[in-house]
């Protein structure tokens, strides 16, 4: 246990930036529903391969998708609209770390872009066997930043109380969640 | 306000039965990472597939994905494994519908089933013009289907407090969900 | 040979039942012709897939496609409509297997079921090398199962004709073709 | 029905050499099963594709897959392999094609080329409404063509037969089929 | 023709910060040839998509494919890699634009990421009819932008000779090209 | 060296003929831009497929797209159309081979066929370890093959001075391309 600190402090941290991966998709007709707007498993499939690349960036090992957050779809994405998702790492635990993806949309005739939303998924360092592996730390360096490393540690507690592994008295982290009104970044 | 009721009443509920939807997949080369495991989007993809089927079934409308709830990978799955995919609609709101996906994964060699994950899926239904219109009220039949119709309203209010949009002293349901242990299903 | 039957008998025979795969999907956009109908060949290839995953759960083993008999495609399946195929063997040789797909059409909006076709499928047993190798024999259980199991012999024979296997006067199985009026199932 | 006839006559007969169609494709990791061997699902996509073009160039209509006959895949075809389809109208009725396609399979280090298998689709070509419609004569020009021309009326008899449509006695052509060797061509 | 000047002088000319697109994909097992490298082909359409993405985002239509320049691969890209790809607008002409993607490759154990290679793509804006359009004028910032900018009017100029619409001797500005040694940005 | 011509002389030269590699596809929905036009990318990926049996026909070796020349996109090709493309090698050299691909569409109603256009891809032939390995010479037939041989050497020269490897002075065969007019076959 002792060796683990060790490993981890020995490793390099990372800033949110070293971790950022963006891609950028058109909505064609086989990623639409009978109204002709995207179909969420597609967007969710997509933000999984982007966050996949900002995992690995910050761990440079195989990640594998641990668990996705809530994740909420607001407004309909149309066919031939252009999809941008940004990933990057909001906090690093041992092994496991969390992404936040941001989905913007822009209509390809108005230019206008607008934020669409925004999902958080965990993956989990492994090695060739399949074995969780530690990973660097994270160093947020913006605000925003370090506002969703605080909330990462909450959203953790609230999935431990959720699989009944913390009691919710334990999670003293949580209690703020109650009082916040920002509760999503 | 009072037509909506009359409305909703006038249409005749739906069992999960009657929702259900199952859908079977081999995983093939693409669908894999590195360690030849599928990939967590491939899983959303066609968890999100099947669950607008089922959500189709009790409305009869098209539906969009509207959020995903917390969903967990426990333990890979492997390339050439079948995977299996049954949806069934929890409970239906006024326009939503919370869709419970179970994944079982069966070993195409040795053929043992095992109960690989669950995800929870919120779509809604909507006319022509993209605007939610009403759907069935769902009847729970099995002692499972009860306990899922009443942890969804639960869900349903946690996600409103995370949203911002329901304080947490008027989620009286919500208190059940400290108390329990098994709040998943 | 005589060890064949031993083999043969020790593996414990399964019902259609056991076998039974089932698969529901959505009609997209790429998936139609000019016409907005299901093109053929991607039914043909759904069909392989479901069918592919009875073989195996028939056998246990890998499968592969060794031939398909007559499928006659009666009416469209149109774009957005969810098709749901369902898969089971029908009879076990010694080393191959008949699968019958039936293929259901269900209109998204009216929720119209209606039994669309079927296909044939034969699938064979294969071991790493490639070899054919012996599969558990086949107990029918239902009135239905028990015509296709009979049925599946006569296809056989008729195969065995039209391939200069087997001489007309020697099926005597096949007679029975010409007299009969339900010779599809 | 006489203009019926008329209008038959009136179209321009066409050759099989007019509606050959070609394609030629390489096996994909994806394309294949857990032994390296490709699907037979994925074959069959692709014989559909290639003989939808060439039921296209023979009556210049949308055409539907109505059946496909007996398909028999007789040895495996490998990943990496380079496989050519070459399909050709073996016989036109009023309103449906009979299209046959070869497939030869070239290795892709030894350049080795063997025929691999045959498959014979019927398609039926269709106006803007799906009503089937009238296709323009096959005159076929060598002896392979005249024979496939032949056999194909003895396969819509069988058709007929099995389908219930037609009484054995009155399959006059058909009986040769129980006479010949090489049935399949 | 005057008009015509008007009309671009009056679109406000974009800078290529503005019109910069980046995706980052995985190869996966479908992408590659039997080496285990990426095919060629795949890499062009992929530039091809965020190129599009580029040329739409400077003239907000729809922008078709007028034309490729050499485009080299210099080394191989192997399966698991993570291939990012930048497109920038480099010079705008009335109605087409010539945009440049760079490729960059990144080793996803030891995160080397090193310039793979670039490729040199010409859209043409159209309207609703597919009939050319004028787009706004690209006013380049950073010394590199000038560099491209100036050395895509000698593409231009040599791709025109190539295709016998100018002579040699009008190419004043191609002159330079055998004078210079980088002549690729 | 010496041994280098010694092998390359043994090697039995083909002709353009031998290499031939032909492919047919529908434009599906999922291949167009928003005007229902047939993207750029996608016709670049289907041509570096053809492109590649082809060389492999040639080389009986993997082979690698090594650069691609000049191409354009004369006129938008439809949804739903037909589209032919012929592969030949044109020239070999030690280990590369130049292919050119002519891409003919064809309107599914009127059976119009018009050239669309054309691209010329450079192979090499590698070995296991993605070492270049020689190829056999080619000899062109007919007179369009023989010119295409004279101008691939012109191609090569050209290519070779834009990537600053050969000095304009001593490419004697490319003086002919300013003079000429018809230089792209």
């Amino acid at each position: 246990m002792k060796a683990f600190f060790l490993t981890n402090n020995i490793m390099k941290a990372k800033t949110p930036k070293e971790t950022e991966a963006i891609s950028t998709k058109i909505v064609l007709p086989n990623d639409t529903n009978p109204l002709g707007n995207l179909f969420g498993g597609r967007l969710l499939a997509w933000m999984d391969e982007i966050a996949y690349v900002s995992a690995n960036r910050h761990s440079r090992r195989v990640a594998v998708t641990a668990s996705i957050n809530n994740v909420s779809f607001n407004k309909p994405i149309k066919l031939g609209e252009t999809v941008t998702l940004k990933a990057k790492v909001s906090r690093a635990f041992s092994s496991s770390m969390e992404v936040i993806i941001d989905v913007f949309v822009e209509n390809s005739v108005t230019g206008e872009q607008s934020s669409s939303n925004q999902a958080i998924y965990t993956f989990v360092a492994v090695d060739q066997n399949g074995t969780p592996i530690h990973v660097p730390m994270l160093s947020p360096e913006t605000e925003l930043e370090e506002q969703r490393y605080a909330a990462a540690l909450r959203r953790k507690q609230l999935s431990l109380i959720l699989a009944g592994k913390l009691k919710p008295s334990e999670a003293t982290e949580l209690k703020a969640l109650f009082d916040e009104k920002e509760t999503n970044s």
